[in-house]
């Protein structure tokens, strides 16, 4: 069986798994005070080459969510894809931390908010006093829900609308590391260069057993974040654990390293499924997934050559195909001999 | 060094990291439909003797908090002890989980709610129509902040009185196993059989590297609990990791011995002090905790001996010592070799 | 000056003002123990023929979002409108007051949810888990955001559709006069006869200074409202004030004889517009709003005219007007001539 | 019957429906867009000798609620008397609008915070990092709910400790009428100039129909508030009628004359009882409120004459008597009588 199911289900990288018993080998202070907690700040201003304050959490929908609470008022809104996780698949969490803030969905072709659309959806706002939310916050996913990046020069032109408008930017990066190796940039253009303010750092899906970080570029605006994470439950007693998988993860280029690995055999997957008379790709394959439509034939030939992957819900026979970070040569093998054969 | 700080700091047990290299050796399906996960109910309703519904978690602070929300209206209570964790130690997780039902604190000695105390706190409300919260849930802590446990006719006296009037009972069960292992009982006499209806179970500080469930005895009662589950960001994507460390640890009586090992450590520790004439002890030592007055030599001496352990604020000359599961027979004999030297 | 702006400028009926008088001859109970209040279940369940819970509150949002939060789960949501002022009007007031329900729009012709756009909405969920919210609540606008109103058939459609799902069904009432008195029908016909669980009794918009009431239907649904009330800082000390307006005004049939004259002089206004070359009508006119396209010739007569009424935004040329229950024939007569001449 | 159970059952003085009767004597727009509600920021600036922002309320809880909420995140605290009617009578409300924040009672005499106290609590906050919650925010209840008030230099003192610890400071002025006219000194000199940063100015008790505001001495705190109170359902559509009667109550000192007369009759409420061997006064009769022992018999000749008043819970033979504003003399000839007779 090849899981292409989603890369939530992949295992840890041995790497990881070599931090987790690093960690393990004393004891150590609770509540981040230990070694591996401690030293993450600077691991990460490094990394992103401005000063960062990152903090470790189980979940990327405890980053999502506590982050935009974090610079959203209850009294707020959330402007985001329609599509975005946050809207579509956190059950509500953004609303429940920020007290009740408005997400405002923004249509785009590929996952990607369309520039013009959040103009006409900031021009709709401003007409109703007290009756509306105040425009807060833009959270943005990179890479995005369907598989593909938005572009630098994307980027900066939604955070810059953003910024003028007085908002926050937010950015999801459940599957960062996928989008900084497609774009082969550095991980500081992709973010608070090109005006992100608060990210999601993702590396659940990229080889972890569970580790995600929320990082402020500016660190004032973490004023108080310990305290509302400790209130939603989320301060790891032993958080050593979490922080040592986040600092193997990008030591070495780890990160990137896995995640071109998905990303390359995202790649050929989508080459085999376009060559085939019977499948067309339906996103930009810029990561680790493809959306593909395919005949009930070919999926079924798929599956019984042992493939899992997920039919994609209200979309007429199309498939969504998500590579891990151990992903094997052979596999991909058998994957294209079984699509051509 | 020897730390006596917390059970929060030490390490995994061995068993424990096996069990995250086992789960880790291949794909397995996210969000708790892995095979570890799914056979946690049957594992937690053998243990319990009763049909358990088992939600594992990142921390005990979500297991506390999100409990007492599925349990408790917004316009609700919980009343617990003037020292219970999720009064004085949780940053309010708990209003914030429950939308801000009211924390009522109860007095009592050494941690344990007293009965007079509690019906006194119950004959006070039911005067003010709605301008005072719904007397709704009972939290106990078991064993308690100071290291002594409820005995079963207790717990009896406690939850009748509180199913009597219509209240849920919870118990927060940080130290679960240590409270288990001290009163030698069955797990159901402690809990269920004696009126509790929800559980926070803990296994993070009894040698896991983090792992915690909420556990419904009455599975209706669980209704709409994943979704609040997501709602807190609390549902881990890679569960099975959490899930085989719940496993492991119950499995063969690992979480009791464990706990025995701890205990017997502190009962050493307490002996030692109480035979010192510069010290006494404060509190019942029923688990692995042992809250100690001293001297400011006594203290010192210890300190230069390389034990680390907390002085205790606000209570004069008041230190307390926690003991962890791994701790080793060597260290507790230096322990009582210094406090007699 | 002729104000078509609102309804919600209006003045208060004299009844209304007699009645406070009435209300302020000596001294009563506070929070709800006075005569006034006391009476007003009776007096609505005999109005709705069925035994009611009446609750008096000072604004239609309260209503509306304290209704929701009452039958909606925070991990649940509330289907509406697009248009419905609970989703667009209300600064996410029923998110809060639920402490994060997902509000899910459905579309539909002139403000009425279409039955169809229903069934695709709920055919949506239930393949995501725990990470989409509970399809909990469905909220009814009647009248609707457009001046229309819905058909008994219609519904007892939506209604019946909702309940098969297990839903509950909200009605928000802010215009329930005025669509009672379109419909001709009985209040219980339009309300629990046809599904309705839950409603919105508006007040304030038809002749009151201010005065809303949250109607259960049934009993036990209204389980701890009170304490919800007062939590959401809702509970009026001296509510006979409010509840005497109530009183009042569905007292000798006033409500819906104020309703009567609102509409009646909608329906002029709306022939007058009708009838002329560069203005035609948007809406069924069935209640007292009529919203209309017209050039910019004649809105600029109107305006020059001395009448009062909103241009429309995000639409072009458009307009609304609404009909106070104080209308006067002399005031439509001068709006059907400059509409004319 | 002579009702002296609480403030909150007087009618309104003839000044406050001469207004209503004025405000409805024709349309006006909605949402504080009126004239009277316009009007409010300069003549409560003239008032209180600042610059303030006033937003009109319908209950004293809501203004608590939501001023506390504005300037506490939901990860602090508001330190307040054991007995303020935050804590103990508003079900939890302050709670619920801050989403969670910890209420943090200190004690003192005679419902005033003691200043050593206040320092004590102060002092056990800062040791636990993220496990406690922010100390943001002090709530002083000026006159308190024991009838007494606090002095311009405890005042002073009070608000002065805070600022030094960053805190902000509000006050709850459910009956601040009763206190500047006990006071006999500027209401500038009892708030902000004491250190007052939010204030609740309460009318209801003091011969409204129902009129709170909240006050913002510092402009800028009042930063999305306007979006706040819609959130929470406390935008009144039709606000004028509760401006019309907060301007009328602040008119030529209407609102000192109504609290003088309040006042002045618990003067001799507590002298004819003080008098009586059966009788003692239990706390400083500062405002409109008497709370006394008496024993059974006097209590029943009290009841017997035909005055009403309250058995105060929870405290032997404890009676509170609550004067209002529209008190006239032969009835304390009569309560005066009856006590000595």
């Amino acid at each position: 069986m090849t899981n292409f199911r989603s890369d939530n289900e992949s295992p840890a990288a041995p790497e990881i798994i070599d931090a987790l018993i690093e960690a393990n080998s004393d004891s150590a202070h609770a509540y981040g005070a230990d070694r591996f907690t401690v030293a993450l700040d600077n691991q990460f201003s490094e990394l992103f080459e401005t000063e960062c304050r990152v903090f470790p959490l189980a979940t990327g929908t405890a980053a999502n969510s506590l982050g935009l609470a974090q610079v959203t008022p209850p009294h707020g809104s959330v402007l985001c894809h329609t599509q975005a996780h946050i809207h579509v698949d956190e059950c509500g969490a953004p609303e429940f931390f920020s007290s009740g803030a408005k997400l405002i969905p923004i249509d785009g072709d590929h996952g990607r908010i369309d520039l013009s659309a959040f103009e006409q959806t900031l021009a709709m706002y401003g007409f109703k006093g007290d009756h509306e939310p105040k425009i807060s916050t833009l959270s943005i996913t990179q890479a995005t829900e369907c598989g593909s990046v938005y572009h630098l020069a994307q980027l900066q032109q939604l955070c810059g609308l953003a910024r003028q408008r007085g908002m926050v930017v937010h950015m999801d990066g459940a599957r960062l590391a996928n989008a900084v190796a497609s774009l082969n940039c550095s991980p500081a253009d992709m973010t608070w260069r090109a005006g992100v303010d608060v990210l999601s750092f993702g590396a659940t899906k990229n080889g972890t057993i569970g580790a995600e970080a929320l990082i402020f570029f500016d660190p004032a605006m973490a004023e108080g974040f310990g305290k509302r994470r400790m209130k939603g439950g989320h301060l790891l007693s032993k958080m050593r654990y979490c922080s040592a998988q986040l600092a193997a993860i990008i030591k070495d280029d780890l990160w990137l390293n896995l995640a071109r690995s998905a990303n390359a055999g995202a790649s050929r997957i989508a080459e085999a499924l376009a060559a085939h008379p019977a499948a067309s790709v339906v996103h930009p394959v810029d990561i680790n997934e493809v959306f593909a439509v395919m005949d009930q034939a070919l999926a079924d030939k798929l599956l019984a050559a042992g493939f899992e992957f997920h039919r994609w819900p209200f979309e007429n026979d199309m498939y969504r195909f998500v590579v891990p970070w151990n992903i094997e040569d052979q596999a991909l093998r058998n994957f294209e001999a079984t699509v051509t054969e």
